[in-house]
């Protein structure tokens, strides 16, 4: 397996020191504070730690537990509220396979760390009274390609010989013009060394060196170290293929920039009531459906797309099935039984979007309900701890009825590509909203606009055949009791929760 | 529309900068570089610039324009392969419409670079003979939180007074312990000053020094300037709103953890020949098949979902359809002509992912084909030069057969929420397969393994009803002049290119 087995390794070993204390960056961190050199001069370790008690006692004192940012709390045992409706997930997994089931979670959460880890977030600190100058942030290279590290550079005087050591762990350091006077030992290797008698041949050196990663990686880092004398430093090098921008043409009207979307099962008469009220606003808007109906219908009008599902598939696979359609910039999502008004004002909403671009879904109201939520996230060793809270974070800057928040009702306009990054899990068949915000925290931006609202179609009001349809609809919906533990159990596997309080 | 506008026009501001010329980099490191103060000691500006012109001439000499790191290149002008395949995007722009089209191509851009720039990409420089210790790497604060800064301290001696000026722009510093007799001001603003007659008390102060973003998003960066006397130093804070994980259980079997994926249209003799051939191998694995035939007819067989499209609604909006229906950690994407064989080894390609939990998709042969081809990306001012290679980049160790690649056959295995997050375009109707990679560029990490092939149907041996339908079927795979043109402007205004070298 060679060198990348080895890297694999030295990865799941990082992502367990990160789960287990932070042991290396602790360790990294209280040497850089111990050892760390003084001024210009000469005295010795020994020397130093009875002469200066007070530098050396800050330092050691900069680096206690409380004092490592908080993504170190990654590491630590997250708490569940003692609340009756807090869920203990594994409550909801079979007793039988607990055991295996955490094992197989316990492997592909390591193997998302080595996905996602990277040495770039290692704490590193620049070290006072250093000779050295060097780029703390900001050199980028592409994979396999040799690029000049810039920035570097020592200032120190009076010695007879100047020597400097780099080195590097994911690629090879070289001088691109060694043909000065100065001496080169290491070329296109993890470690160089450089050596000259003169300060300006040595940092004449260091101006024409690169740095070329080894592998081929769409996003990662390395970290170079340098060393002069006893004076040490430790900067990061991002190593990225440049992504492709994937820009969505807005076009000259709402036509071109919003797709309303929506699922429908056996509700056709809903289904086109809501398509009536869409066309008295928007008559040319396009307009997606997916159908799981046992006996589809063909759904009329003009510029709607149908599509049809396996019988009783399901809602969010109804859900991911129409965004995977959508060619527009945005789309608008909608249940089948609502009702579009005056107040249904897409344009306000695409407005907010457009003056924050980073947002990714904007809700509105259905009849006046809002239903606004924040999520509260908490990663631990042996799983996160999640809750939900009603409520908003802040407001949009010019938009005062707008607030920022983590998850909304079921009628919002979003970005088709961040809602297709995060994607309805096909799996929730029958009951499900929530899961869709959670699975997006920490991915989507989500706001809230009190004053675009959409109407309900009224319940109960159904006769004849239209009851009797709406009857057996009704039995799909009430949520059965393995449905919830099988959202449980998702919550649980997928997300790496240990508990969840709604 | 208050302080986010204001962000906002600064972000657009510094997006422009970035775009023409990294000028505020080169003044930043100018400046860094220039003015950076000496060892110890207390001569004037005036006075350092005669005494050491050696240091003086090395610094400024640090930042000539090609030693700013290669992401600056991103402001350069990239030039398009001066062959008769390489395509001038603009031609297949409607030549009236133009300079509309580029302009809206531009205003989604700058929102791009909004979503996408950061204040950690920028240039940063560690200054020699600092008394300034500070952490250069590893801050990270979650949204709206108050977050502790490690590893700030100086390390000067015999002052009478120390003072340190501190300040951030997208939020507010505070010092916790404030209950020293060092002198605090500023607390819970953007600006803090700190002053003490004794080092270990300021140094206290430092200790307990907090950071809290302003603005609730969920990812964004900010910069901390800390001045003491006349050195200086700059470091970055990581603002994230920690994203939860979204693992997938591989569950015991291959048919726990791979579905096979595939579209049809008319060619219903193809796609039964081709399950038949699953089925020799693979005969309880999940098979997701969509559908735009105009008579669409039921397809037989177990564990078989098969979803009804407009018809001829297109071959990437098919592709994207079933993506969006998988519920397992893998996909196997095959044409709907392709066959099973003893080489049709899925097992193996699932081996490579797992083994390398970097990898999005790994392709194999069809028939003994490849078509393995690097993408070859250079960003421009006026849009990115693209050009596509034939061949790899290296080997994946441990796996002699298997090479990273930039794209690969019609017959590959994915990660289903890797595949999601790029989609295929549904706007690509007809004849589509590397645009796939283009809009993944920079996204996956893609993998062809040889060893691993599927069968291809024989083509013109189809008599009868087959042979008709086969010519129906063919009038579509024509590709027409216009879909080209329609293909050659999307990869102009989706991926802001200027040239293609196909």
């Amino acid at each position: 397996m060679g060198c990348d087995a080895f890297k694999r390794v030295k990865l799941i070993y990082l992502a367990i020191l990160l789960l287990f204390g932070m042991g290396s960056v602790l360790y990294y961190s209280y040497k850089g504070a111990s050892d760390f050199p003084e001024p210009e001069g000469h005295h010795d370790e020994r020397k130093r730690d009875h002469d200066e008690p007070v530098e050396y006692h800050d330092d050691s004192g900069v680096f206690n537990e409380q004092n490592i940012p908080n993504h170190a709390s990654r590491n630590t045992q997250c708490s569940c509220l003692k609340t009756s409706k807090s869920y203990n997930l594994e409550d909801f997994v079979n007793a039988a396979e607990l055991s295996e089931v955490r094992r197989r979670r316990e492997v592909e959460h390591q193997k998302h760390l080595i996905r996602e880890q990277s040495p770039l977030q290692q704490l590193l600190v620049a070290r006072p009274n250093s000779p050295l100058m060097y780029p703390i942030q900001g050199v980028r290279a592409a994979p396999l390609q040799e690029t000049l590290i810039p920035g570097l550079s020592v200032h120190a005087h009076n010695r007879e010989h100047y020597q400097v050591t780099l080195s590097v762990t994911n690629g090879v350091l070289a001088i691109k013009n060694s043909d000065s006077d100065g001496k080169v030992e290491g070329q296109k290797e993890k470690v160089l060394s450089l050596s000259a008698s003169r300060l300006d041949t040595l940092n004449g050196l260091l101006k024409s060196l690169t740095y070329t990663s080894s592998l081929y990686r769409i996003k990662g880092g390395d970290l170079v170290h340098v060393t002069f004398e006893r004076y040490s430093a430790t900067f990061p090098i991002v190593i990225q293929q440049t992504p492709i921008p994937n820009l969505s043409d807005p076009g000259q009207d709402i036509n071109s920039q919003v797709t309303i979307t929506t699922k429908t099962f056996l509700r056709y008469a809903q289904l086109n009531r809501l398509i009536e009220s869409i066309r008295a606003f928007y008559k040319d808007i396009k307009i997606i459906v997916a159908d799981d109906s046992f006996k589809p219908q063909p759904i009329k009008g003009s510029n709607i797309e149908q599509y049809i599902m396996p019988p009783a598939k399901g809602w969010f696979a109804g859900r991911n099935l129409v965004v995977s359609q959508v060619s527009t910039k945005y789309l608008l999502w909608v249940d089948d039984d609502f009702l579009f008004t005056e107040s249904t004002k897409i344009e306000k909403l695409v407005e907010v979007m457009e003056a924050m671009p980073e947002l990714d879904v904007v809700g509105g109201s259905v009849a006046g309900n809002f239903f606004n939520f924040k999520l509260v996230y908490e990663e631990g060793e042996d799983g996160g701890c999640l809750s939900r809270r009603m409520g908003n974070y802040q407001s949009i800057p010019g938009f005062p009825d707008c607030h920022l928040t983590g998850g909304v009702v079921n009628f919002f306009l979003a970005r088709t590509d961040s809602v297709r990054r995060v994607g309805f899990d096909p799996r929730l068949q029958r009951v499900a909203h929530t899961e869709f915000f959670v699975d997006g925290l920490g991915k989507l931006l989500v706001a809230s606009c009190s004053i675009i609202s959409v109407g309900h179609q009224p319940k109960g009001q159904a006769t004849g055949e239209e009851k009797k349809v709406l009857d057996q609809y009704w039995t799909f919906r009430i949520e059965k009791q393995e449905e919830v533990k099988m959202k449980m159990a998702l919550y649980y596997f997928k997300n790496r929760l240990k508990c969840f309080s709604p």
